[in-house]
């Protein structure tokens, strides 16, 4: 392997940043593990390299390593990972986010839907890289937890998994106000939000029956990880899992 | 007034960086606006210019202003406007968080509280600083719209608003799992959440019915910015506004 650089979306492979995601990474995806690298000066450095013995992984210490693909921030350990594929369960409730931009956003709502008990989420379009290392701890590890499919558009997703599956998509003119009486009940679902700036184009309406978050004309919309939030609680709560 | 240099917290006025929080802004408090600057090459100058006169604020082109206060991010318009006390309604439903160190956060909160109809918001502690141009961008101008006041600690809170209300913080042991069915109905209320790290101090239980949010033993926590949103719609759903 070739010596590691600051982080590519076309690199065939990823970092987790801090032990704590290199932990999750470990514990859920051990053969995805290319290897660890370590500080000195990280406390729980024999407890990480037990694991990494017991499970084979090559683990090392190398502070310039960690300097140089976590950049200007401070990281005491850090796994080198295969991107793998993931396959989403046809059975189970899915999030589906339309060409989302911003990572932050995109960690919180994989721990978000971890949370209220959702494991599949399908991207649609290029997007924000749920690899990037930046995504990866926003997750808090999340990712490693969850199934994960791109398709490049709509229909794509609906062939491989529209059958026996109510779509709601979300939008700012959705045609039922989203409320917990109004929350449908539904024996599996798929929710699906649109970009942060632009939201879900309109052709959307005619992919299911359409939900609105009632809010405030005193904003422009909601942020797309509260709206994600909102949604998947209620969705779950009314529903199960 | 000295030449305007890149915010700190001590500054008596902060900046609202790019056209959107500008306008807000000049629209919601002109008279703490101080003076507005924009690019030559800003397409809607003539409106901002016009709409200042109307007000009686300065406003000038300043290509080397923006770029000294907007660090290295592209700005076409900023306004700088003196921090203003605020007031909480006594009357009204608040949000109180204790000690919240994530800007971002911070913004997020303001646009999603003010979305589901909640206007007054206390911080505890020191904590994230409101005035921070980061936290004003990340609230998309929602912090006009919005009464705020700091307190030293929470005692310092309840003495002022604390009677004819009821307090509900959310903990991760919090005794009754908040669900659109278990959502208290209450006259007016404060909603209390903790940092984004370590939470609520236990000692909050005693200060009224504690809430937990159902999640799963996946995560460590919940997004505060999530914990606000889905606390504050099922109340304000619940009880109005």
């Amino acid at each position: 392997m070739e010596p590691l650089k600051k982080y590519k979306k076309e690199f065939p492979y990823s970092y987790t940043l801090g032990p704590f995601p290199t932990f999750e990474l470990l514990s859920s995806h051990p053969k995805e593990v290319l290897g660890v690298y370590y500080s000195e000066e990280f406390r729980e450095r024999e407890k990480l390299c037990t694991l990494c013995e017991k499970l084979g992984v090559p683990c090392q210490p190398g502070q310039r390593v960690l300097e140089r693909i976590a950049q200007k921030e401070v990281c005491y350990a850090a796994g080198v990972f295969r991107k793998y594929e993931g396959r989403l369960q046809g059975d189970k409730p899915h999030i589906v986010l339309v060409n989302p931009s911003d990572m932050g956003n995109l960690g919180t709502i994989l721990r978000t839907i971890l949370a209220f008990g959702i494991h599949d989420l399908a991207i649609i379009g290029a997007g924000a890289d749920i690899w990037n290392p930046k995504t990866v701890r926003a997750s808090m590890g999340a990712l490693f937890h969850i199934e994960f499919e791109q398709f490049e558009d709509f229909p794509s997703y609906l062939e491989r998994y529209g059958e026996r599956r109510e779509i709601f998509p979300f939008m700012l003119d959705g045609g039922t106000v989203l409320t917990p009486e109004s929350c449908p009940e539904t024996g599996c679902y798929t929710l699906v939000f649109g970009n942060e700036a632009s939201g879900l184009p309109s052709e959307f309406q005619k992919y299911g029956k359409s939900l609105f978050i009632p809010q405030s004309d005193a904003v422009d919309s909601l942020n797309l990880a509260v709206s994600v939030a909102i949604g998947t609680y209620l969705f779950t709560q009314k529903n199960g899992r």
